[in-house]
């Protein structure tokens, strides 16, 4: 059943070859003081820096710059972010970047003007901003967090080994983004697979979850199929325009709240990748990739009937003749060898995590309520325990 | 593949028991004057129209009234329309009702303030508002246009014989909508069957059109698979909440841009079904179910693979050994048993078309270029025929 809700998403998105003009159109709404943020320089090498540089300059801008985004961005980040934002009196933060850049590119957005700590304010007190927010542009160059038309931000704090992801509300959601398939064709082989599960898992994580009927099941399913049988296609052909706007596109769609309209979710299975990100640094779609299939095992029995629909709806597996359980195992084993063939990481091994840190991944780890099991500590060392 | 486009929804939605209190956060963002808009009384007699009285009151709105709005509503009624707004000086326009009355108070809308003659400028010659426009909001009484998210409104000339429908652009979209599932329930079973299959066919127009793949394609489909399990269970009950509501969502998630982006679409059995409207003044969702069969299997050849891949994935067509023009035709067969069990009119003479009409229909008939044959007159004769 669908619950009450309410729906907007303001986002205006810019989708497809030269995609990057749509600045002309949104720049001109805008002060003339642009921060452009960015990670590690890639976007120089790549020819999409100068694109942008050269497209705000015949827009008039004055341009400061905020490189060096990491990965999993940093607190510390958002607060030298700050001061730069200030420094240039910035009417707008245009991110250039994956979806860390983006998230970075919120927390400053909320966080310039704030009057407390914001990393106490939003990421532990989960509260509201209450002061003037800076809008934000994006220009996607990653496929996978759906953070370029939503309000998520996720921001690591190492020194108290947390990493927390803030849902803020529609004034937070970028004002555009810019979408390029072709700007995502460069990125290397594990970011992009990594991408890749990181769709998968935003989908499925709002998909185990309640036992009545609703429409956005459907559509998960729908997008899933989609993203399965594009994803074989882009590791095979990294360069293949159908399939990689066809999974860009969905990325936008598995994460820009639609899914979750009117239903319960889960989001377990990040709590349990976001502790392994704040112990590692590890790539976030590998941490995801590395422990799905553990936990989904784990729960399989209190979720039957929504594991045994997408063995039959999602992995199209024969049902004829087997048992709801049989059933249930085929579509996570057909899910496993796809996960093998598109090239992932399937163990915490091999992102760094040995035996002896499993204590601190469970007293990192999150517990969610929206999903078939309520984990317990011991639930949650066992899972760890069995995606070593 | 995804072709190039730019997105932007910018409809904020109240979703679920008691929406109509969304009311009170959008009515205090515009004017004190408002024209209310609905149809033929029956929301005097279900209690909606005391309930949006009571709720503008409270809002300090004084209140014009435009009643009267008919099923295929007409220019003519249009430029009253116009009179009441300019007369209350309206600065919102409510629409309460059904596709009809919701496509109807965009019409009024943009045409207020219109210099010219509004069929002549926006039906005829297709082209863009200018000029001032008012504000739309809706209260949804009935499921299946998907007016309620878009741009769409579809005006009737009966002096000219043509039904003719206009999309505009997103400053047209209604400002916000409210969707209770429950205040569809009165609904006379009729309209409520005939609404659902004017989602199908929403659907079905953007789903058989292109040969390459897309997102959109898949997203069509679990959409449909939805409609299809839903609408069973709201024949047998409808007061069944889950159906309803499911029913709802997946009506406005039809027609709101979203699956027609990036790709072709096809909107001939729209065209087909509006002659008939525009002759017979038959109910919109009805006349697409009569002609829908004979149209598809008439472009069957020339879509083979789309027809194959729809029969497997939305009708679970088990295909073994079977050439794909037998699981194509098995797929329409289950469709048509599916519109017969839910109650559907399945010829023209139902609606009240002789013979004798064809020629009539067939010049009032417009012929679209995105679906996979491009319809000759003796093509459209030949369909309209064979839906007798």
């Amino acid at each position: 059943m669908l619950g009450n809700f309410s729906y907007c998403n303001p986002t205006k998105l810019y989708f497809g070859k030269d995609a990057i003009q749509g600045l002309n159109e949104e720049l001109p709404k805008y002060g003339k003081n642009v921060l452009l943020v960015y990670g590690g320089g890639s976007i120089k090498k790549n020819g999409i820096y100068d694109r942008v540089v050269e497209i705000l300059k015949a827009n008039g801008k004055i341009i400061a710059e905020d490189a060096g985004v990491m990965p999993n961005p940093t607190i510390e980040k958002v607060y030298e972010g700050c001061e730069r934002a200030k420094k240039c009196n910035a009417d707008l933060i245009l991110a250039v970047g994956g979806g860390s850049v983006c998230d970075y590119a919120k927390a400053v957005s909320v966080s310039v003007y704030c009057k407390e700590d914001p990393w106490e304010k939003y990421y532990i007190r989960f509260e509201e901003p209450d002061n003037k927010i800076i809008p934000v542009g994006c220009v996607l160059t990653m496929v996978g967090t759906g953070s370029e038309m939503n309000g998520g931000s996720v921001i690591t704090n190492f020194s108290q080994k947390l990493k927390i992801g803030k849902v803020f509300g529609e004034e937070v959601f970028p004002k555009f983004s810019v979408l390029d398939p072709e700007y995502t064709f460069t990125l290397p082989k594990y970011q992009m697979v990594s991408g890749f599960f990181d769709i998968m898992s935003h989908l499925l994580e709002q998909y185990f979850s309640g036992t009545d009927d609703n429409t956005s099941d459907y559509i998960i399913e729908g997008l899933l199929r989609s993203l399965i049988h594009s994803a074989q296609i882009a590791v095979n052909n990294p360069l293949d325009y159908e399939a990689r706007s066809n999974i860009m596109w969905t990325a936008t769609w598995a994460l820009n709240t639609l899914v979750a309209k009117g239903k319960d979710t889960d989001w377990e299975v990040h709590m349990l990748g976001q502790a392994v990100s704040a112990h590692t640094d590890a790539t976030h779609g590998m941490t995801l990739a590395a422990v799905s299939l553990p936990y989904y095992r784990f729960i399989l029995p209190y979720g039957l009937s929504k594991f045994k629909r997408y063995a039959l709806n999602v992995w199209d597996v024969d049902g004829t003749g087997k048992t709801d359980e049989e059933i249930a195992e085929e579509g996570l084993k057909a899910m496993k060898a796809w996960m093998r063939k598109i090239g992932l990481v399937m163990n915490l091994r091999d992102l760094g995590v040995k035996e002896e840190m499993i204590d601190g991944l469970v007293k990192s780890t999150l517990v969610m309520t929206g999903g078939y099991k309520v984990l317990t500590a011991e639930d949650i060392r066992n899972i760890f325990k069995a995606s070593l």
